[in-house]
């Protein structure tokens, strides 16, 4: 069976194991005597799934009984609405830390409804870091205050949790939900689009304060109440059942393979051997994130010219290579490798980019 | 392999050809090396899935280029929400005939929002039949008229298209979206959620005028408004990518198997098999929607007693027959006998109703 190595940033690869499991059982799940497609959201089976799902995923982040784990259907980019419409205020507005394309356009769903104010953005560094902690300013009154904890297209990911003063701390962690241990207890509300790290697109896990989530405001749609989904434990109406399901398989590949730290573990050495290439290279990869920035999850290069990265694009689909274009607002090359990306398929870039590097140095 | 007849109301039964061409190419999707859970949205491979599923609804459904085909997460809850948020205003409300729980709860959504008003309800009557064309009062200002197409509950459907006197006319198709021919141009905006007659939980497709969709209020969030869907393809953000796909597969059945005439002449065969065992029962099986609002999607009947209702569905799934308990709301018994029940199906869920009529008479 022909398997290539998948660097996508999103969708992106997702562990084999759990893919060839789910195959296994795709017309007959659990015995039932239906495909899990089939399967009602009201009936045990399901119940099951989702209630499990549910529980690995706060027992990997260690996080108890004052935290609750929501699926809701939209993406990131509806999360980025729901936050402001359920929490900020023009008199406690939602204060931003802009720090790539999704940070910005979470602040743009608060500026539409005018509940929002920028804590710090590096922007005019083509978002090249993560603002540091002294370049914070968040307003005493603000209702909350929202990071993107790895930004995808621009390869920065934070490597301290903000102090915020008090003000409830937020993060978009999309690109870096489960790939290391982290001090999750100083969030208090944490939103991943699946799609990265945890499975297939078609469903975001919102991990939240209960205290936070369980009464919102009675003049929003049901649909965009938080608390809908934590009374209903996300079951209101029919939930994605089946990006569910694959959520529930990949967190418990997670567990299996050692947890948080053995991801982390994984991940950095990764991590570090692309990084390493680029570093040896005498400038012929270009980083584009600063050092203290750098993502474990998406290294972002250039090339010396755009003529190299199209040669570079090409030659290494033809090495089994996929996926490592970067997006348009960076140029070059973007290496995605979550959780699922093996230590075999970073291995292989890094001798192609080597490779490469020589032959066209 | 273990599989049984599944009378679940939705998610529900899909075509066992489409569930084993799905199980076939899952680890390598059209030889690129990658399942189609990991195939990148931007990509060439997603979007020839995507283009080619709104091209065959539309063409399925006689609709031309004046339509358009949005794919949108949250459910058709959501779109209870959207649909207020998008068109109505105080002065033009949108006007609702309440014919079930989901048109009822359409129609709460847009009370929330102030805008709402009731052109007929059916409620008096349990909800036993759909208002008639006679009993709809829509105010003449109205933004728009909204139906439920099928009541899913209470096995009621429409079996005329509205007349608004020009206001336009809006649907929730969710439970008999492509079961049968229909007068698709009288309507300016359907929506449905696919896990009923058309894929797995997690999408809604939303076959919209594009006149109607083509410029939303800036003053709504971005996923919220559907131009971002109608301007983007609805590829604003990553789409639930794998129910599109699988919705893409149930459309080409659709269409391998005969089209909408072809569903039709197999639906309404298959519900008057039902529909004749109850009403040759001699009163053991009592029919919950009168006969002129029967569905020919949900079959909804009660039986003497709850000790006898209980039986049954012991009984049934005994002899693998899944799923055919009521809805709280009506009790009894509920069989959903969308596009992808067999005829050999509904067959010897008749037989076992015959059967258990005879020895419990």
């Amino acid at each position: 069976m022909k398997r290539v190595y998948n660097f996508n940033p999103g969708p992106a690869t997702l562990p084999l194991e759990v893919l060839q499991e789910a195959q296994a059982e795709f017309l007959n799940f659990d015995n039932s005597g239906m495909s899990v497609l089939e399967i009602s959201h009201r009936a045990k089976p399901y119940e099951k799934i989702h209630n499990q799902a549910k529980a690995d995923i706060l027992e990997l982040m260690g996080l108890g009984e004052d935290y609750e784990v929501l699926f809701i259907q939209g993406g990131a980019s509806l999360q980025f609405a729901m936050i402001p419409l359920n929490f900020a205020t023009k008199e406690n507005p939602g204060s931003y830390a802009l720090s790539g394309t999704f940070s910005s356009n979470a602040y743009k769903e608060a500026e539409i409804l005018g509940v929002g104010e920028i804590a710090a953005s590096t922007k005019n560094e083509n978002f090249c870091r993560v603002p540091t902690q002294a370049e914070l300013k968040i307003s005493k009154n603000a209702a909350y205050f929202h990071i993107c904890n790895n930004n995808t297209i621009y390869g920065t990911e934070y490597h301290y949790v903000p102090e915020t003063g008090g003000v409830p701390l937020f993060a978009d962690m999309s690109s870096d939900m489960l790939s290391r241990p982290w001090d999750f207890k100083k969030f208090d509300l944490i939103y991943a689009g699946v799609q990265k790290n945890l499975g297939p697109a078609g469903v975001v896990i919102v991990v939240a304060k209960k205290s936070l989530i369980e009464k919102s405001l009675e003049t929003l749609p049901t649909m965009l109440r938080y608390d809908t989904f934590y009374k209903k434990n996300s079951l209101y109406n029919t939930p994605p059942a089946f990006s569910i399901y694959m959520v529930g398989k990949v967190v418990k590949w997670i567990k299996n393979c050692g947890g948080l730290a053995e991801m982390a573990k994984r991940n950095s050495k990764k991590a570090e051997i692309l990084y390493a290439v680029i570093d040896d290279s005498n400038g012929f990869y270009r980083g584009h994130a600063e050092k203290g920035s750098r993502s474990f999850m998406n290294v972002t290069f250039r090339l010396p010219n755009e003529d190299l990265e199209k040669k570079f694009v090409a030659q290494a689909l033809e090495n089994n290579l996929s996926g490592v274009k970067g997006h348009r607002s960076v140029g070059g090359m973007r290496a995605s490798i979550y959780n699922a990306m093996t230590l075999e398929g970073v291995e292989t870039l890094a001798d192609f980019m080597k490779n490469f590097c020589r032959q066209n140095s």
